[in-house]
């Protein structure tokens, strides 16, 4: 297929690249475009307007503020040359996704929201999982897409922005795991035994799975450089979460802990570190950090 | 190996049965006698005492009050007959391990604490994982029991309370992941998105782990009845990593969201549900339930 | 003085009398003209910009929004005639309060930031507490003004968003006050004291402050309407700090319980009752209500 | 009256000496006796068993454990002197209260629980507020003790343990006042405010009581020793709190979190110094401090 691909940060380029590998021809654009030329196999163009074309355009910006600019404020669905279908793999609030939907509906653009689970590593292998919602025949249309990014697609119904929901909905869920692993090793450490012996059990039984795994990794070496996701990035979701609750009327005690964990560490340095380092609030807090 | 067992709730009918199929000689005691009889192959005695004798003893008893009536009121360490060892098995204390380790120190008997993960019918299966703390001598002894019961043994050093303080640690993360899990459908709910949609995707993906796919499963059917383990019996698990964590000057806000939440489960009803009926209290907060 | 007052509220329609009674001409102007009438001695104008005019033009709207859509998207400030200082009286954002600054400096037109303390019937009476920020000249013109409207100027420096921050931190300290009644009614009720003989005893004494004694007796009487400050416009507020909190590093846990419990009140239907049935929400959870 | 007075710590000196200035006679205990000696006017004894008799015993002692092991493990309820009526003063836990009143039922001795409100100074004034319940006819003999030590006595009906509650009540409400300065003192100053003005505003208007002042100063002047009131017994009477919470199936979120920051305040060292250093907390976790 046919398809142009605007946003090339860590995640981005994995996701082009593996769009290449599929057979695809892919357009590539960034706002700052020496990323553009990272992409081996792919063609740069000069503007988003170029990339926003073909079969199907891609955007995988960095949050909001970003995709608002690129695609609402940089008057994209106004353009002469329209793509077949938007597929937006952005995590971004869920009130946007649904002024979105509705935008492309006026335009008469397919919109389709399909943001990933998945760290730049597994966006390298196409081996992300999709999280897709939006018309049925888009998405279908799009499957070879999915296919070459993804090892699966997880299909939400007919409502983009449930996709997006259900984004954050696991985003909160890893961050919620993080903050518990660190709870828990500031407490184990209190008793005596090494965070990293606990975490070794606890991640090899009961909670043997990638999140507890990978996070629980850096937990128990206590390193949080460089930054597979940062810990920036993980407020900011909780942000959308904790917004995104309230307007449907749902109190979320564990997101309000996380926020303010995660300020706390903002507010001591670790902005930029890995997610990972929310663990450091509670060795801190106990008087052990 | 010749070994008493006391106390045969659901985890220690299927802890003794699966002794007896390892080919031990198992007494059995039960305050109430009934539950000996049911462990076939084992022979009922009809005192404490006669079950703490032999190679080794174990107790695996609800709570502190019981084991310290049974152990500590009971005399079981001034009788006559002692055993080579006392394994103690229940979930408790993190104090009273503390305070059952220096007066076995004193009787010289030594004393293994070796609490367990794993629902009833992992017992059953003997597929138990095992933590245990304590003199290394004896829980080498213990290594053909703990083999006959679990499919592996995790070590954590000399001192018992230190195992105890990793059984609290891990239930925490446990009824942290409900807890989650419980917010994340309420969240997603709130936004159209059946909560056993969003569980079927993230407990197959960064979630697969026994935990979250257990009480995932409940939580998703919205069923809790009849209880694995009773949501009660979380609540004081949780009032027991609180009070360890109080004394090592650990703040713990994950666990103190879950006593509150646990304690509003019960004040509607739930107590002697499954633990994943937590879940419920997140539906009900969102006025959805 | 020759005021203009815009946005004629329950607060403001007090305020703009007590103008009036205080010996000032007042313009006054509401988006619904209705409200415009209801002020004695007061003369309506027809649009916001004629209100935006003379020695003074104070603006007393409900949110950050109806401030925005009047005064930034009404373009006030580009209009011909331009009042000899601007006295923003909302409860606002810090962060639109540091817009509108930003604003009117390139304008030239004084903007001081002077939110207050004191519900409708304190407004009514002239006897407010006033919480200004801004340039210390135009404060000090507005003292006639202030004077007529409140009882006491509180001046917080030249930089108007600290008046906000301040109103902000002080609702947030009034809701708290609200949800420690709440929770030491339930408690207290669990144990047999009636929740009134509770605050009986506790505003009288260590709390015989006025906040505890009026929303305590509405917790008391268990009587929340009509409201004197509805509660989702203190939901509004608990958002509105815990924005301008994140924006400075700053993690609030008790604006997190509040915002939780704020929320779970809307869900349960009370809106739009008083702010002081926030403590229901303590009695729905500990299942006494 | 003749009066026996068991335990002289900052409160109960007061206390005594204010008897004394009342005109009654009274024995002293203490258990380290020169404690005893510093209540000018009043009789010193050598046992509390001495004490424990006339017309009215009162206990002020420190905690549970004190409390317990003077009268229930000293057998005071045994010996053959025994008093017209026990006076329990102290801040004890709810069940405590409970178990005491059953045991005195037994021994024929009436038992009323009559806590305080005040602080060290308020005692040595006479004019602390007595939070009084047990049998009428009891409080009734015991009016001039009262009068002599406080300036009002409130009455919770029959059932001591409901004066424990509300005074576990009111601590709680006290605390989390504090709390809530805290925080609204870090947020403030994140913003340019600095606390004392804060505070300043708010404690002369909204919050003009006598808590809010005490404590408000103490956290404007950053200023916390010498201790009026040690953070580790304020801690004490959070847990007593939970636990009594916990008992009627009560969720506490504010006392959830205020167990946290005082769990955090003492890991960093502040057991000892006043309640209202809780407030660092804020500071600490917001890069502040």
């Amino acid at each position: 297929m046919d398809v142009g691909f605007i946003g090339l940060g860590r995640m981005g380029r994995g996701m082009a690249a593996s769009l290449v590998r599929g057979g695809h021809t892919v357009r590539v654009w960034n706002r700052s475009p020496e990323a553009a030329k990272a992409v081996a196999g792919a063609h740069p163009v000069a503007t988003a307007a170029e990339a926003f074309a073909g079969d199907a355009a891609i955007t995988m910006l960095a949050d909001d503020a970003a995709l608002r600019s690129v695609v609402v404020e940089g008057g994209l669905l106004d353009s002469g040359t329209r793509p077949g279908m938007h597929l937006g793999m952005s995590t971004i609030s869920v009130a946007l996704s649904q002024e979105l939907a509705a935008i492309h509906a006026r335009a008469g653009v397919p919109y389709v929201a399909a943001p990933v689970f998945g760290r730049p590593d597994v966006a390298d292998k196409g081996a992300l999982n999709i999280v897709a919602a939006g018309e049925d025949a888009a998405i279908g249309r799009a499957a070879p897409l999915f296919e070459a990014m993804g090892s699966k697609t997880w299909r939400f119904g007919p409502e983009p922005q449930r996709a997006n929901a259900v984004k954050l909905a696991g985003n909160f869920m890893l961050i919620a795991a993080i903050e518990a692993m660190g709870e828990a090793c500031a407490f184990a450490e209190g008793h005596g035994v090494p965070g990293a012996d606990l975490l070794d059990l606890l991640t090899n039984t009961l909670f043997a799975s990638p999140v507890y795994k990978g996070y629980g990794a850096s937990i128990a070496a206590n390193r949080y450089e460089p930054p597979g996701f940062n810990l920036r990035l993980g407020a900011k979701d909780v942000r959308l979460a904790l917004q995104a609750a309230e307007a449907v009327g749902c109190p979320m005690p564990f997101a309000s802990v996380l926020r303010d964990g995660l300020i706390e560490a903002m507010a001591h340095g670790d902005a930029d570190k890995d997610l990972a380092a929310l663990a450091r609030v509670s060795a801190r807090r106990s008087g052990r950090a």
